[in-house]
């Protein structure tokens, strides 16, 4: 395959580490807005994985290598950084790839020294631009060779998210350069409104034709137009195939299940925790009341409501098509067993 | 059941009619504000309609009734009245309700005249809240006897929906009235959020426990916590059960069917449409995009993008445990030979 179709100009960068800083483009005010923060600290990394202006699993996992490096700022200690690095891997817990990294970082401190630790950081960050590409080709292997699709997609898993064009949303950019018809259909995905905000406008700036839709919209859809499959991303695949995702993806698969739609995760092997049995052993972070019940500051609920909002949700294995990574295409019952 | 049980002094009244004009309470502004249109001819109680400052089914049923009512201050000639009731009748297509309500304010024309409209369009508002106090009633039969409850909801089925207590809402609230411990999950419903802003609103100040959520939490909901039942209503419910609802409602009945959990349709007997076979002849209304696109004037996604918003789903009639009306508690296989 041709490099060019593989990489696209427009891609966004969601981060940029300078040596000294973490330059941050604040995922919640885009659309709207393209305004960046700097990161002088790794505490300032950790508020901003935290608030969620850095957000998708792949990009939390090298946003918080490189909070690693901005803590060698506070010491050089290495058993006092151990302690720092530790809470960078608190920021968030459900997605993987941020302990990964972290756990990364804390090896490379041990085995080599803090001298090697931005070298480090920027080859976690490389290596997922490098995954990002293996996944898009992958993930066409599992499309049947015609010239039209309709595809659904949940959440933002493109440029914003990643290293790259992103891991779901890569494989959809990557279809659409080898000139197929496509149209996307992005649930908006509340209550942060990934969807909506972020992967619409991804969408909309490469050229590819989509549609929004309300989240609980998407199983009609199913019933009355033909879908050809659903690419969703994962922030933690354990060992069974019970993954974790953006909270709407479990509802999603259910839906594919009766209308027969395939349905694939696309996700690196930073995302895969086989440690895990099952998907019960996943921590899913709850959010606070305030992203379901305002928007930009207008109350779209009543003052002191009780508010349920579990950021993510566990898609059992059984419901999964298959996985696309870099290493190539896993099925469900490989994955116990499959060496990354 | 004593009768105090069944009504309640919050009830709020989303409709009055004056004899000379009707007055809506402007559900798009709740529940931040409680404002009031005045609609003085049959075009503006379209409008309200079309515009949903008044919605819900049975609630749209009795506005049309006396949009038909106030169509007589533009002629008294029957063949041109007839034409105006068509009119009220196109005001929204999927809701049955509407257009029974206007076939019989048609033939209350035809046999008794212009002077009776008032009287016969009276008549289906206090039918409706009858109605309203049966389905109560019987929705407490399909519940086990036992103290504690966790049930979902979904969008607005309550006192601002109809003429009493509600449908799906009024079991809720009943259920609670009888010093069960009751906790409900209403889902935001997206786009227009009637749970958010109504339900929720709805059930606070009836002092019943909820908690508001995503509507895409639903599943990951039930696979979580023990779930009782799920109580919906209805727009139009045909002959083999496929029943037409507020879009999200099929979603939730694929994820009740997964993990076993009842799910019950209230409705009074004006929702169903046993003149259409099956789900596939109901018409869906599609909404404007800005209603996905924007919110209290804020943009949240981005210009011009395509947007997918049907206004309801059909959920098959095999995925719905049962129909609770007025005439009793009906199983799908009994409903296309059920006499109402």
């Amino acid at each position: 395959m041709s490099d060019s179709l593989l990489d696209s100009s427009e891609a966004l960068k969601p981060l940029s580490f300078t040596g000294d800083s973490l330059i941050v483009l604040d995922q919640r005010l885009l659309p709207a807005e393209e305004s960046y923060l700097e990161c002088k600290n790794y505490k300032e990394v950790i508020n901003a994985i935290k608030d969620m202006a850095v957000r998708g699993a792949p990009c939390i996992g090298f946003a918080g290598a490189w909070a690693c490096c901005l803590a060698t700022k506070e010491s050089e200690d290495p058993n006092k950084l151990l302690v720092l690095f530790d809470s960078v891997n608190e920021a968030r817990p459900t997605a993987v790839n941020l302990s990964k990294a972290v756990d990364r970082m804390k090896e490379c401190l041990k085995q080599k020294g803090v001298a090697s630790l931005v070298k480090e950081a920027n080859a976690i960050y490389q290596e997922d631009l490098k995954m990002c590409k293996l996944m898009s080709s992958y993930g066409l292997t599992v499309l049947p060779n015609k010239s039209e699709f309709s595809i659904i997609t949940h959440c933002n898993t493109g440029s914003l998210a990643t290293a790259g064009e992103g891991t779901a949303l890569g494989v959809i950019k990557l279809l659409a350069r080898h000139k197929k018809k496509v149209r996307i259909y992005a649930t908006e995905t509340r209550p942060y409104l990934q969807g909506a905000r972020l992967t619409a406008w991804e969408l909309q700036r490469a050229e590819v034709a989509v549609s929004l839709m309300p989240d609980s919209a998407a199983s009609f859809l199913m019933k009355t137009t033909k879908i050809d499959a659903i690419f969703v991303g994962a922030d933690r695949v354990v060992k069974n195939g019970d993954t974790a995702n953006k909270i709407g993806t479990y509802m999603l698969a259910l839906a594919a299940k009766e209308h027969g739609v395939p349905f694939y995760v696309v996700a690196p092997s930073t995302s895969f925790d086989l440690s895990l049995e099952t998907g019960d052993e996943i921590k899913i972070e709850m959010r606070a009341p305030d992203e379901v019940t305002e928007l930009k500051g207008n109350k779209i609920a009543p003052s002191g409501i009780d508010v349920y909002n579990p950021s993510f949700d566990i898609t059992p294995g059984k419901l999964i098509t298959a996985f696309i990574t870099e290493k190539g295409v896993i099925a469900v019952e490989k994955l116990a067993s499959f060496k990354f």
